[in-house]
């Protein structure tokens, strides 16, 4: 038996954030999100059933991956072996396209396109909706990342797997992209997932982000109704900053800004002064996200080319949800 | 007739952070403060009365003031002259020492100078405690200056300004210092009065940081009484990013930080991490303060040293509070 499934998946950046599981063994979110998918950045990833294998093999970039790693992977694929009623073991491959000086290897993009990958070397036929509750397990907000365009995550119910799905609510045609502004990290810094349960165990402003986040979903969703760009940027920008203020409430104060974050944050509000409406957000790490209009795309970059270099500036047009890739597309 | 009084104040950092008034014009207080007097930074000011004059003047390091300015110290004045039913005019001289670089030139000082001086120029004979609450209707930190050490800014109760004093709590005399890191500021930010009644109007934290400051005072207090320097240090830090994460959730999201702030706070956590026990605290502008051993000052130094300049490093013991200055001690 040999089958074979190849899926790519694109990375999303939160304008709503999710921070905080309320269920850590089914990734359950304590708040619904809600984010922009991006063009620029994605991975691409074939899932090969071969029942010669004795254990599951896991090459990243062309690079084998050692047993933690290829466990990680592993379990997650259980999740579609358990459906299938299966036990054949896979080769991945794994293929991420983010430029370089990024540091945005996300974990969005990787786990959509594994489990589309998954669905179709299975052959499980499951739609996006239910694809979008299995990416869930390996990472939160691969949720999202089946879905292009503007996409909720709606947290659903209880500990309810099946009710935390992702849906696109707005395909982003209406003039909309993303400059991402690329810090170099000096440190390792924590983990998200450290990070989020950190603040939630010990922020005293968390109860707060939680109902800040369910009124900026409610808020933006009606922004997004109307087209309202501006809105839409306000609100990103205020949601974006809370959750930062939320972990820097947590003992010990977390916080993942470096000095060149700030100078792009207030880079961003200069050029948003001087009149071209742009919004940062940010994420667990130094990187600063800034939310524009594509067509003032080339305007914005000139301006932060006076602060940063070429190569820390990545802009990108809005993205697709999950693909399967036919054998002539699948170039590696 | 002709009366004089001298006084010297030195300013102060606040270890538990004021930020929000719950009466604007009598300058009272949403939560109790706590504050460490610095030696390094102070104001000399007299104030002398001279019935042939037809209007208060005010000389600020020499230079007369224009209307505006005069204005202010005019209606701070006339809680004196209220009190010694005295109409007569007088001259203010006012000199500020606080190193160039710091940018630090703190109203705290500036008014607990000037009230100490005025309570002797009009013969008034106001205990501390009393002048505590004359000096906070010129700016509320002002209220803590009047003492030295560690100080608590009590914060009353309801529209009573009489209420609202403060104590010394602690002379500080257990191996407790602090440095300033003077950061250079790109352009001019918002006043720390607008910046915290945006904060009170729009964070939706503010209802959790006034409690917060409320169960840090007390936690502080205990360490303070145990001469716990780890846990003063600990409360310090975790106390001012809260203030800070409070001011990031206002709508729209304010900071003071600037990329170096970002860079002293890395860089003293790292000098934490190497074993020596130093924590930042940060107010309405992008300096950063780090409270220390004194005893540890000068190796804390030479790490900083690896990041910023001479003069941007500001060592100070802890200062005294007010105190006249006789004829041979005002040597300008």
């Amino acid at each position: 038996m040999r089958q074979i499934g190849r899926c790519r998946a694109h990375t999303n950046i939160a304008l709503i954030k999710y921070w905080g599981k309320r269920n850590n063994d089914l990734f359950l979110p304590m708040n619904s999100s809600l984010s922009l998918t991006l063009d620029a950045f994605y991975t691409d990833t074939s899932v090969t059933l071969d029942s010669n294998l004795e254990m599951d093999e896991f090459f990243l970039n062309g690079m084998k991956q050692d047993k933690d790693e290829t466990k990680k992977i592993s379990r997650f694929l259980d999740l579609f072996r358990q459906t299938a009623n299966s036990d054949v073991h896979a080769k991945i491959e794994s293929y991420n396209h983010v430029p370089t000086a990024a540091g945005l290897a996300s974990s969005a993009s990787a786990f959509a396109a594994l489990a589309g990958a998954a669905n179709t070397a299975w052959q499980l036929n499951l739609d996006k909706q239910t694809l979008s509750t299995y990416a869930r397990r390996g990472s939160g907000s691969s949720t999202r990342s089946i879905y292009g365009g503007l996409v909720e995550w709606n947290m659903g119910e209880g500990d309810i797997s099946e009710s935390s799905y992702a849906i696109e609510i707005d395909d982003a045609s209406w003039d909309i992209g993303m400059i991402v502004i690329a810090i170099n990290k000096n440190k390792k810094k924590l983990s998200s997932r450290i990070g989020m349960k950190l603040t939630v165990d010990t922020s005293p402003f968390y109860p707060v982000w939680v109902t800040e986040a369910k009124n900026d979903l409610i808020a933006m969703k009606e922004a997004i109704k109307q087209k309202d760009f501006i809105k839409l940027g306000e609100i990103t920008e205020s949601n974006g900053m809370k959750m930062h203020a939320t972990m820097l409430g947590a003992t010990p104060p977390i916080s993942y800004w470096e000095p060149d974050s700030v100078k792009a944050i207030n880079k961003v509000k200069e050029i948003r002064n001087n009149g071209i409406p742009c919004y940062v957000t940010m994420d667990a790490g130094p990187n600063v996200k800034v939310l524009c209009r594509q067509s003032q795309m080339s305007d914005i970059l000139d301006k932060l080319k006076e602060s940063f270099t070429n190569d820390q500036l990545i802009c990108s047009a809005v993205g697709e949800g999950i693909k399967q890739l036919t054998d002539t597309e699948w170039s590696y």
